[in-house]
């Protein structure tokens, strides 16, 4: 028996969306629960896969079944293809599994030719509305099977109407309509050299061959790299009946949504026009009326559609997006599917169908889509100033947000921009820990290098600060104080804008929004929170940054880095001072001086926490990352330190490295240098003893060994910590608990983690290094050959922002399992990147970790996806998310 | 009950080498066959672990077993501690599991004090000889357990011989002897501010104490190092009774080989001085006499001996090299070790005593250390000449052989000046592939930077050349031509003389010998061939390497770097042209030039090949590789190209990468540009399927592709391989078999091999690049805190040099058994530098790899050390190899 490619709309039902699209299960669903809907059929997107291997021919059988099912169709319609009396109409709909607006989407009044067009005015007693829709079959068919430009046809209409001085196209008459015909098809002769196709069937095998070859074009490729869609799923094609809303006053086409879609208001809201047909309400060239007037003007009809409406939301338990046409008093529904929202209709609609009782309170915290809460939490550009601005160009999203503010490009400059009042924008080729005073002063920040985890993007999602990175079009000079993005040049002091959720870059400025968080939104996070299972920490390295996680709902710190604050004014010259000394009584001089300032953090972060765990990781990057790199920079620090500049240059080369990212840092420093090692256990435990005493609470520090792959080293770098901590609690007399643990970074550490359980409290596994090294991708560098990737398909992802669960997953699996297997009580938590990334938590649960920790912006949707990963894991599904 | 720490000579025996040491445990073994061997006891190595545990105290336990053990000897000799009449005196001598010159050796006389001295002269009647054994004692007691320095007790002796015109110590009279005791006691006063200890109970323990101490003093750490013997052993302590070969002319020492330890000839060997104690034979005052004349002067005893030596040799299946006094014409043996011997004799011993039937064949294979064979294959320095030179510098041992020749500062002058007739040692901070000819015309390399497997390293050892690497203490100016240690100054044009084998830099020429290949060699490699599993292969990028490795018995080319062809003069040129087209068709007419020069490469291989399996590796480095740094060549180039130097600085630029080792390499590059691939796979079908027709010959070429993490970057990759292959061979009408392999390198490709391998039909673990991965350690930066790392014991090995079983090794192993899970034919070798590690090759086969591919100077190594493993697994144990 030969395979299924063909499904009428009784055929399928609302499950069979891989394999039908959306709009086609949807069609199929609502025909079998009995609503008004043309009859039709779905090409499978099997059948557009098979049309790929075949070399985008569609085959023999495929084109056999779509023949049967058009049999089946007519004989429900009456009609039938080319016929001369009562001929039938179709449209044909690409719909994939995910909604695709890049792809090509709808030809309508398939059928026509110039006898078909002559039988439908008859029966339709309207000559000018058959050769209306002929001129708008044969557009629409030019435009998308033919590929000639749109414009071509519409330069022919706008001779027509100047030379008649109409206003509108229904000033067309008949007459003009035909010869517009005429015009139309000799166009397409000229363009193709061959004549417009008269015949039905080959209209409507050519326009399934273009829909699925659309499925391919640019912007649905670019569309599904955007949303993370594999590449390899297909389109399916629906052919479905016409009905037409353009018959006269007692027709009318409009689309509604079954709940406010800005506001999630519970009613009715659309739009609709009569005597028109859909594109008419999308066009813009006549002006919908409010869905409310449909009651006045076709009451009995209006009763009808909202019936359907609420039966379609209670059917498929969410809010619905219905398209509709009435036919000559008839009503149709042509479309639905779950409708698209704000975040703050979402959340408004899930709360309130949880208390109506439509949906439960699992299926409520199911409905939202973590991602989305992003926009609750940034500034967002105002929607009226958006709509004027075009992009310049576009770089990675690296941090959500909006941002406007003038150009500065080092961070001493907008430094001082900011002090006299002025809102800056950094724009530097690319961050180094030098400049995070730069950026946290600025609004936002744009860097020509760099991929989603370089430094400005970490530290910007780090501080909840719109980043656009790696945006490779934008030339910077940093020296000359300009970027270029091909002709256009912008200087210091000149405004731009930034969207760090689209990684779109604006010249001038625009008005950004400040956002606000809603009832709806705290009530769905408590039952959020009462799901989960997962513990939501942050990676915090500032009081201010430790508050702002709380307020977001953090338990705890999973990441503190001691090095950030190492960057700022006052400490930076401390500590080269340290990295300068040649012997270890001039580093141990240095270090005395920072040790009361890392003191002072640490009880800072201790105060604010308030008793919930913190987690401090020991130094961790390269020690060259603290000098300067610039001539003028050394020449001054060569001045501060009285030492020659040739000498800094040389300890600066000495500590140049071929591939820093594997070079001496982590617990590497620390075996080299102990004294730091023991500075830093020393503020530690003394800001924990002086906070438990001021203010009379519980603290036990969490001291974390950065990159350890070697048993040994662990064990080295705990005896310096032990023994410090132990002799601090000595001289002070007072005993505090307190866990020495280790990240797992480096893929040894995976491996042997039996072996790194015998001496360490906890693991807390870092998976950006373990993603750069298991993968061997330089996240610095490997921002190019990654988007190359996702073109070629060699990577559906990128494994920096969702963790590699084949790989990488598969690493961090097995460290838990021998880490419990050596001690069964071990905590482990993670705090790369990935903690924040709702399809990497869901893997986290899974493999049984106790934590995640994410940067404070990120904590809402960390909670929210620690609680429905616990929900899918014990059987509950959510409707699908994507819409 | 309590442990035991103190074993006497005849409850131990040869196999307890890691308790008693193997001085202790020979000693042992001795007495237990009937050798006249002094009474005697060893202190465990147990008891200086416990030493240490102990915060360096020998507890009271050990102590009391001690004295329990001297009163055995006691009673077995009839004479007692401290006695006035009949004094028992001792020697102390260190003795590790592995011997080490670095430590503590030897005090002897031990029991002398101001009563037990007259004693020991009136048994002896020999008052002279009483005062003279108290001298040595009190000086060899304060050297290295007061830690008074030598010089001032020789200061005194040279004082006495001055005053009375003696010539020799023996000329120093009683009274003589009796005043210099008195002033070395007052020297010990002033030095300690304590007497000299008169109680010899006081005299053992702290000269125990001094043994275990010396086990970490800075010459036995280093030599533990170089010689990677674990830090945590501890040494064990002989406390054996003394004889005296210095008690008149019936009284003699010496030392004796029982074959020729030099050449390996079937003879007693070795030397003896009468009436003199064990030090005069190799203090070199008195001129020994040949072990042939003691046959004259006590023909019995010289029987006695000679028989003795036979048996021992017979008892320990190996060549002895035995420490004899005689004492009053009373013969004893003081020890028999397992001689130390040049690997000639090392060969020839071997292969005698198998042919003698005193070894097995397999035995004979298992007693060559194949790390010696380097020797073999490599110039070495003349003995004589050597003794005269002192270094004056030391860096990384990073490929054997010795050189002597001109200093040059870059390729280019040491290419001219080696054409002009000199012999060259090229001088670099480091090297880069743009060096390759000036390495290869070059006797020696030297670097100051890099480490055991830097660029300067891998190549050298590829090309069988002497290279001293990341040698820190020299500093280079390249511009200057001029390099320094400390205030020598070595210029353009000088002699230096470097040791591959020591990492020993020499300043001025030293004559070097040519290794020749004895009938031994071949006839061991026989035996050797005739033992093992694994198949050996080679890396080799030239025919000339490749005849070379064929000439050592390799079975085929493991890796041939491609790469390293596009280096040559007339080439590097093209590759460039490649690297800075900027668009596809521009690099194809690039390619189409180097397209015949790779061919004609091939060509080469396989025809030199004759059949045996090549594996050729597709283009590995970054691009920026090939591309000029200094300013000098950007200039030149832009010339050549006729492009601005700004637009070259301007690719350059964009090539440049954070971490390249972890950037746009590998397979990467095949994915971005496809044709690269397409020209190599072209060029190696046709040069196969040409010199199959040429030569009448089979050849399955093996294209690896390499850096694999993906599945589908392999399948990508393959793609290209496979269309191009087989385009060509229907072009050409010929079918020939080909094999489209991969590297494991990436960790991640270790994790998913059973998805790898089911699109490749062979894996070839690359654990150089795996190594840096999994541990993360950049293999050019991490030579500083390795070394720090194995002084710290944080590693106990270097894991370039030989592979980390417990976790790179864990990969590969994992990797290995996934792969056949998929598919249980897969091929599997390994081509990193671990393939000619001895160690490294004992795990390789282990887990059943199907070969391994080392450097051409390496094969004969790698055919032994797979000899060998495959022996120990299947239950041969050779004797030790540690001599």
């Amino acid at each position: 028996m030969s395979k299924k490619y063909v499904y009428l709309f009784e055929e399928g039902n609302a499950k069979m969306k891989a394999l039908l699209g959306g709009k086609g299960a949807n069609l199929a669903e609502m025909t079998n629960i009995g609503l008004p809907v043309p009859p039709g059929l779905t090409v499978s997107t099997d059948a557009c896969r098979t049309y790929y291997e075949n070399g985008k021919r569609i085959n023999d059988e495929i084109i056999s079944q779509i023949h049967e099912g058009l049999n089946v169709i007519e004989e429900k319609t009456g009609k039938k293809f080319g016929d001369r009396t009562n001929p039938l109409l179709v449209s044909v709909r690409s719909g994939a599994a995910f909604s695709m607006p890049g792809m090509m989407d709808t030809i309508l009044n398939l059928g026509l030719n110039d006898k078909t067009v002559m039988a439908v005015g008859e029966k339709t007693e309207n000559l000018r509305f058959a050769y209306d829709s002929y001129r708008r079959f044969i557009q629409m068919f030019s435009d998308v099977v033919l590929d000639i430009p749109k414009f071509r046809f519409e330069a022919v209409l706008d001779k027509y109407k100047d030379r008649n001085g109409y206003e509108n196209d229904t000033q067309l008459t008949v007459v003009d309509l035909k010869d517009i015909v005429d015009e139309y098809k000799s166009i397409v002769k000229k363009e193709t050299g061959k004549e417009f196709a008269q015949d039905p069937n080959e209209q409507l095998i050519e326009s399934i061959n273009a829909v699925f070859r659309s499925w391919n074009n640019a912007r649905a490729i670019a569309y599904r790299n955007l949303y993370d869609i594999p590449h390899n799923l297909g389109t399916a094609v629906n052919v479905q009946s016409m009905v037409f809303g353009n018959m006269g006053e007692d027709s009318g086409t409009g689309v509604a949504f079954t709940r406010n879609p800005a506001t999630g208001e519970k009613k009715l809201y659309g739009e609709f026009l009569m005597d028109a047909q859909g594109e008419d309400v999308v066009a813009g060239i006549r002006t919908p009326k409010s869905i409310d007037e449909l009651k006045e003007i076709m009451p009995e009809i209006y009763e009808q559609f909202d019936t359907i409406t609420k039966n379609l939301e209670t059917h498929y338990k969410d809010m619905q997006d219905i398209e509709f046409t009435i036919e000559q008093g008839k009503l149709y529904i042509l479309q639905t599917r779950n409708g698209k929202r704000t975040i703050n209709a979402s959340l408004k609609v899930a709360v309130d169908m949880a208390l109506e009782g439509l949906l439960t309170e699992d299926e409520a915290v199911l409905r939202i889509d973590p991602k989305q809460l992003d926009q609750l939490l940034h500034p967002t550009f105002d929607g009226a100033t958006m709509e004027m601005a075009t992009p310049i160009a576009k770089g990675l999203p690296a941090s959500p947000g909006a941002a406007t503010g003038k150009v500065y490009f080092t961070a001493d400059d907008a430094v001082k921009a900011a002090a006299s009042g002025e809102k800056v924008i950094l724009v530097r080729k690319e961050t180094s820990p030098e400049d995070i005073e730069g950026m946290n002063i600025s609004q936002g920040i744009l860097t020509s290098r760099g991929g989603m985890t370089s430094h400005a993007a970490v530290v910007a999602r780090g501080m909840g600060k719109c980043c656009v990175a790696g945006c490779e079009t934008v030339k910077v000079d940093e020296e000359l104080k300009i970027f270029a993005v091909g002709d256009i040049r912008i200087l210091e002091g000149e405004y731009i804008s930034l969207d760090g959720s689209t990684g779109k870059i604006y010249k001038g400025s625009i008005k950004t929004v400040e956002p606000t968080l809603s009832g709806d939104f705290a009530k769905l996070m408590i039952w959020a929170d009462s799901k989960r299972v997962l513990g939501v920490r942050t990676n915090a390295d500032t009081p201010k940054d430790a508050e702002t996680a709380i307020s977001f709902g953090a338990e705890g710190i999973g990441l503190c880095r001691t090095e950030h604050m190492f960057f700022e004014e006052n400490r930076i010259p401390v500590v080269r001072e340290m990295i300068l000394s040649d012997n270890k009584n001039q580093r141990q001089k240095a270090l005395d001086k920072l040790l009361p300032m890392q003191k002072s953090d640490f009880k800072g972060l201790f105060s604010v926490m308030k008793g919930k765990p913190v987690t401090i990781r020991l130094l961790d990057p390269p020690l060259h990352e603290f000098l300067p790199t610039d001539e003028q920079d050394i020449v001054k620090l060569a001045d501060e330190m009285q030492m020659a500049v040739n000498d800094i240059k040389e300890v600066i080369h000495s500590l140049q490295e071929f591939n820093p990212m594997l070079g001496h840092r982590g617990c590497r420093l620390a075996i080299t240098y102990p004294e730091i090692a023991q500075m830093q256990a020393q503020a530690i435990i003394e800001a924990a003893i002086e906070v438990i005493e001021e203010e009379n609470t519980t603290i036990i520090p969490e001291i974390m060994i950065p990159l350890v792959g070697i048993k040994a080293e662990l064990d080295y770098v705990k005896k310096i910590v032990v023994d410090t901590v132990e002799k601090i609690m000595a001289e002070k007399g007072k005993k505090i608990d307190y866990l020495v643990g280790t990240m797992i970074e480096v893929p040894r550490a995976a491996v042997i983690a039996d072996e790194i359980a015998k001496d360490a409290d906890f693991f807390s596994f870092g998976t950006n290094d373990l993603t750069q090294m298991t993968f061997g991708f330089s996240r610095d560098d490997a921002g190019k050959f990654i988007s190359e990737y996702r073109e070629k398909e060699v990577l559906t992802e990128d494994p920096f922002q969702s963790v590699d669960v084949e790989g990488v997953g598969k690493l961090v699996d097995m460290a838990v399992k021998l880490g419990r297997e050596t001690k069964p009580e071990l905590k482990m938590g993670i705090c790369g990147e990935h903690g924040g990334d709702p399809k990497s938590i869901e893997f986290f649960h899974k493999i049984g970790l106790d934590y995640i920790s994410c940067s404070p912006f990120r904590v809402p949707i960390a909670r929210l996806a620690a609680a429905q990963s616990a929900l899918r894991a014990s059987g509950q599904q959510g409707s699908d998310l994507s819409k």
